[in-house]
């Protein structure tokens, strides 16, 4: 994969990948849908975050209608976890056929399937992976990172194209904190070193520290 | 990425990739190497984990020679960390300029440039990623997949692909177990689904539980 030709092919790749997603985002305007692409390693609590998001969103917004697009290599967990959340939530999953990372091509014909004009509020849970879904642009309107707490806070420095393009970090599994020795201050010294803005919250779906803000950070944008 | 033309580029390289990986495999052999591609999802204490291993061979084996070789996209934190081990163990870095796993032709450069001839026991800590590292083969001895009980029992179901080329599964952090519900005999079952006879071993480089098999497995290997 060091080879040249290589590399300009997946360049060739990534230009078509982003004309297909200014279509994905160019619908999701059209009819109003917030989308965020959901973006972590495997393991970090995406599905669980997801599962509390939701369930508070249900009761402060009775009527919001959400739908969850489950990206993963293979087989169909998280769909199951989501579709018992009952009918107010739409569920989908998305097998990626091996692919690191869902591409706008799959989001278009996901989203096109699924029918989620109807939709205010439309997450896809994009495989667990730090590395390629960072560099494949989904068309979805923010870009939202999870870093656990039990992976360490050096991850930022690692894997630097993930947290350069978050739109919100969130720094998942505190209640854990007391068990795994991670340096808040530290986090967030190297999250900064790429990407100056963006907003950087502490959370818990088990104790529900930062739940507050990161809903107010959704509703914010809901409204938009 | 979901276009057939660039499938079938993808499968050149791989095939390309593979007639380099037999090299790399040609080269260890006849000097007596045996090396192990280290792989797991960021976080899973991947270096923890080494570190703990490398202390304890160094003690029972003073006279192996060591080599360690960090694959990163960018960022050199854990060969700093290994470099802190002391001069028997020698340690490079890797940056794989944004690919999200080391292929054969890195490895076969990095193998060259560090000259590691003279080693008994090489380990190349790959990429953090439970996708890409598992479809290029690198021409290490042996495969060895870590999976920390932070990370969930299901993550088998969800990136077979890992699992399957896996020579040894080593369920990490299990001193965290109390803490997160992860069902031992679960993941066990998980495993086999797509691998019928890898040992799967469950270990902590914190409370030491299941060091001595693992170190006992790599002994085994070391003395071939």
């Amino acid at each position: 994969m060091a080879d040249v030709r290589v590399i300009d092919v997946h360049h060739g790749v990534f230009e078509m990948n982003d004309a297909v997603a200014s279509e994905v985002r160019a619908f999701n305007e059209t009819h109003g849908t917030f989308m965020i692409n959901l973006m972590a390693s495997p393991g970090a609590g995406k599905t669980t975050l997801l599962m509390e998001t939701l369930g508070r969103l249900q009761k402060s917004h009775p009527s919001l209608k959400t739908g969850v697009m489950e990206a993963d290599i293979d087989a169909s967990v998280d769909a199951e976890k989501i579709a018992s959340l009952g009918a107010s939530v739409r569920s989908i999953q998305v097998h990626t056929g091996g692919e690191c990372a869902m591409d706008a091509e799959m989001t278009l014909a996901a989203i096109k399937e699924f029918d989620t004009s109807s939709l205010d509020f439309l997450v896809l849970e994009n495989v667990g992976n730090l590395v390629c879904p960072a560099e494949t642009d989904t068309g979805a309107t923010k870009k939202v990172v999870l870093l656990s707490v039990p992976e360490g806070d050096d991850k930022p420095l690692k894997y630097p194209l993930m947290f350069e393009v978050a739109d919100i970090v969130l720094i998942t599994k505190t209640d854990s904190s007391y068990y795994f020795s991670f340096d808040r201050e530290k986090v967030v010294e190297n999250i900064r070193l790429r990407n100056k803005n963006c907003p950087i919250l502490f959370v818990s779906a088990k104790s529900g520290e930062g739940m507050d803000g990161w809903i107010t950070w959704l509703e914010r944008n809901l409204a938009r």
